[in-house]
Order: structure tokens, then sequence, then C-alpha cells
């Protein structure tokens, strides 16, 4: 993938047409917000742009996602944004994964799969890389574009909490609101409320935290039972994982998943000395220093086991 | 008490010396972070300079309260930052509630008890205020102080979360990071880190969780009994009261405190179209439009069913 700078990117934007923006599965807020983003300044511009996923978008971001409907036309030039590996694309978006023209990201770990690419891993999120592009671009930011912008910024820091979060960042967030970004509303609905299912859920998954090692290691389960019973969703299961290790004391946080088929699933939250990929990578998974995952086919009892007894050795191994 | 400008204000820092810089009871972040900001930012200047508060500075803040040792000195001029009313100064500080000479605050309802002051109700920390002070006093901010401002702002936001953000927040907060503040460390301490005792209150408070009114209402109990089998503190209190409004659905979230001597104190969260401060003062007390309280000092389920019947005719009334 060759790299070319933010100016390059808004040269081939004005010389060509029918773009198709992806993102990736399971799409969060940056994904959402960043392709929405550019879809709308595309077509500011004059040109047919559209937005693919192979999942629904949820519902929550109708807010700017519902000024975008999509449009009947044959797509001719592909963008990527916030996809680190086209691994990540699903159902009708994973049919362009070979011929992606453009990728904007800001995962450092890109394996570069597009023709040409701008990725810059020390920025907060893909959508505050499109707020720079848009600077370059000239675009005329409204409410809608700054709204898509705004989210995909703050869903990606924990609403500006993360080390990611550069003197830049406030700076974007300052002019995005003053472009009528809808900054209390926005913190609001991803921040500040949950769903009855969610909070039943949290409830159950609370009544399960242990802790073990004297303190350094908090484990919680979401069994299919709390799942059922508490009516949640998919989505409701987001932040939980980061409960065990938000504990003062926790060094390891654990959340163990059950899913279908007799599988646990595991997601290790570490502090920084402990490397949560090393975990994980004793059960053929992976991630990153700080949050990590893997599956266990196992029964419960000894899948649980099996991954105290690594954290136990590590935990130990530190003294 | 006389309205002054910053300019006024730095004018008046200059001239005097001995400053005595007091905060309200229960500091929070907000009082703690100006306070201690004045002090750092009038010693540098060559000034004497204290602070006072009549209850003890919790120890999360040591990161920049360790900076400002008491220093022994005659109280000369006395300064108050975030504080509404005299009636919030205790112990110590309450002693000067007729002396004090300079107000500077941003509670619109501040009731003038300076005899000269700085209040604006639309900026959204006190401590945001005390950094438009030091532009215009030219103040070399160091990471301290920029430690103890950002502190303020962001725990008085709930993370640049609240309505009262501008974009002015933003650019304060990109500068003070440029001042070295440790924006990562500070929101992580703030809002993503609980001690053990406070996540076993959560999990008994949300026990407690009952809908009423078609799920219009929700009600958690803290009891005298979860106090002492978590082993919480007061301060493991905080943030609890906001768990009930934020559940989707919910217009009233009540949480229900019990106290020595057989009363309940309510604190009541509503949204934008009913009223808390209309609720509570049917039992005396009283508040803000969106957060208000009172106590009732009744036994346990008539003081649960009263505040439950005034709501359920508030809601009814509604349709």
């Amino acid at each position: 993938m060759k790299p070319i700078t933010l100016e390059q990117i808004a040269e081939i934007l004005r010389e060509h047409d029918n773009y198709l923006i992806l993102m990736h599965k399971s799409p969060d807020g940056d994904a959402i917000g960043s392709a929405y983003a550019l879809c709308m300044a595309l077509r500011k511009m004059g040109k047919k742009a559209d937005t693919l996923c192979g999942d629904e978008i949820p519902e929550m971001y109708s807010y700017f996602t519902d000024l975008a409907p999509n449009e009947g036309f044959e797509p001719e030039f592909i963008i990527s944004v916030d996809l680190a590996t086209t691994n990540l694309l699903s159902g009708k978006a994973a049919e362009y994964s070979d011929r992606i023209d453009l990728c904007i990201d800001h995962h450092g770990s890109n394996n570069g799969f597009a023709a040409v690419g701008y990725v810059d891993g020390r920025v907060s999120s893909c959508a505050e890389i499109i707020k720079y592009l848009f600077d370059v671009m000239g675009t005329d930011i409204d409410s809608g574009i700054a709204d898509a912008v705004f989210t995909g910024i703050c869903t990606d820091t924990g609403c500006f909490k993360y080390s990611s979060v550069s003197p830049a960042t406030h700076r974007a967030a300052a002019e995005l609101m003053e472009h009528g970004a809808q900054s209390a509303f926005i913190c609001h609905l991803m921040f500040d409320s949950k769903s009855r299912s969610k909070i039943l859920l949290e409830k159950m998954v609370l009544e399960s935290l242990e802790f073990h090692c004297g303190g350094q290691l908090a484990i919680i389960n979401i069994t299919r039972k709390m799942m059922e019973e508490s009516g949640a969703r998919e989505s409701d299961t987001d932040g939980i994982a980061s409960i065990p290790r938000r504990i003062q004391g926790v060094k390891i946080g654990i959340t163990m998943r059950e899913k279908p088929g007799g599988e646990f699933r595991f997601s290790v939250r570490t502090s920084d000395d402990i490397d949560a990929s090393v975990i994980c990578g004793n059960f053929g998974g992976g991630g990153h220093r700080a949050a990590a995952g893997c599956s266990i086919k196992k029964e419960l009892s000894q899948a649980r086991e099996d991954m105290l007894c690594v954290c136990r050795q590590l935990l130990e191994g530190e003294k």
C-alpha cells in the first residue's frame, strides 16, 4: 500500500466519482461516524457516494445516519475507513476486499491492503483524521457532518478519557461544536444511557464477580442464561469486559462469556505491567498489551481453571 | 457584592498578599482544583497563599495537592472559589464567612456574599474561569497547576459530557495538556477507577432496583447494612444516585438512602419535562430542575410510599 498525504487524498477525491465507503463488521461509532461523514462531504461536492457495512447500523446512530440514505449507482472507487484488515469486512462489504482503492485508518497494526492509504496510529480515532482531511479539502462542515465526526472521536476515546487524546483532539471537538455538533446529546446517548436489559445484565454479572490472587485478579461471567433472562442484546455487552479491570488493585480483569457449542470466550484486560496478549496467546488468542481475547472449548470450571492458572503464574512471576 | 472583571481580579492579586482560599464542605474536584491552582499561581508570583477546607481533602487528589503544603502566615485577603453560598463552608473555613474579600464562582445561584466577585453561570466549572484568569494574569502554568485546573474542568463536566461544555472548554483542556496536564491519568482516576467497596456497594444497590409506573420510575436503596457489609466510605456513594435515571425510559430516578435516626434521604433525578425540585418540595427539600433532594423521617415502607405517591401523580398528570 502506497502511503499518501491528506492533500493527495483531497486531490483523488476531487478527480473520481461514485464512491463506496466500507465499514468493518460490528461497526462502532468511529467506523460509522467516519464513513457517514465522508459520504456526506463527498455528496456536498456533487459526487455520488454511499456507505456499506456487512452488519446492520445500530439504531442509536440514526441522528446522523438518517441524513445519508442509500443511493443506487455502480461503485467505482472503493474507500475503507477505520479498517485495520480486510478480515474485518463481512457480508456484501467483504466482496470488495481485493479492490479497495483508498484506506484511511488510525490502527498502527493496519496491514496495508489498499492501493493507497493514510494510516496514523497516533491519532485518537479515524474520525479525527477525517476532520483533518476536511480541513485540507475545505469541506463546508454542516451540523450533520459535525455530529458524525464528533461521534467517532468521542466513542473511540471513551469520551476524551484515553491516552490517545491529544490537544489537537480537544481542538477538533471545539471546532465540531462550532459547526453544530450536539456534544451533550451525543455524549449522553453514548455514555450515560443504558437499556433496562443492560442494567439487568450488569446486575447479574456483578453477582458473579470473584476476586483471586489477593485481589489482583477479578473475574466475571456472562452466561447464556443471563443473556436470556435479562433480554440483553449483543450490543448490551459492550463495555462489560472493562468492569473487573477498573476495580482498584486489580491487575488482571477477566470476562468469561459463554458461547454456543460449549465454548467460552475470554476477554482479558490488564494494567501496564502485565501483557494481556501473552495470557491469551497461551490459548491461541491475541490482541493488544492491555486488552486481548481468546476462546477455550472445555467444560466451564475447567476452562476457568486453565485461565486462572496461567494468570496466577504471571502474577507470581512478577514478585 | 460588586461585580468585577478578570482584569480587575488580576490587579487586586498583584496588589495584596497573604491570601487564604476557601473551599466548600465535601470538596469536589472543581473546588479543590480551583483552590490549589490559584494557590500555586499566587506563590509563583512571590505571594504567600494557602487553601482551607473544613473537611479533609480526599487522598485521590494528592497528585497536585501534595505540591502545595500548608504555610504558616496570618491571612489578610480571603478568596472563595466554587462557593455559591457561605452556608456551604464548614469547620475552620466557616469562621471566615463574613469577611470574604473576593469570590470566583460559576454558580448562577451565587448569593453574593463577598466584597467583590466574578460569577459566570455559563462556564462549565470554576476551574475553567481560573484558567481564563491565568490567561489574563499571564501566569506561567506549570504541570502541577495544569493538573489542578484540568481536574476541576473534567470532574465538573462528567469528563466533557455535560451541556455546560463549550468549545472554549475543549480549547482550555487542549492548552492545559500542552502545559503538562496528565489528561489520561486524571480521567482514569476520576472516572474509570472504582474501589472494591464501591463495586460491592453497586452490586447490592442494583439488587434493590425496582421499576414503577410502567418503567418511567426507577428506585434504588442504599441501606446502612449495605454500607457496612461493603465497607463503603461516604465518597463511594458518589455517582450512585444517577444510576436509576440513566436507564432508558426512566423519567424519575430515585435513590433512597438510610440515615442514622430513622431518617431517609431521597435523591431525585429527572428528565427535562419533570421538575425534581417540585417533587422534593413536597417534603421540604429542594434543588435544581433535574436533580433535587429531601429527607423523610418515617418508617421505611411509609417513606417510600409517600415519595412514590407524589411521583405517580406527577407522571399521571403528564398524560
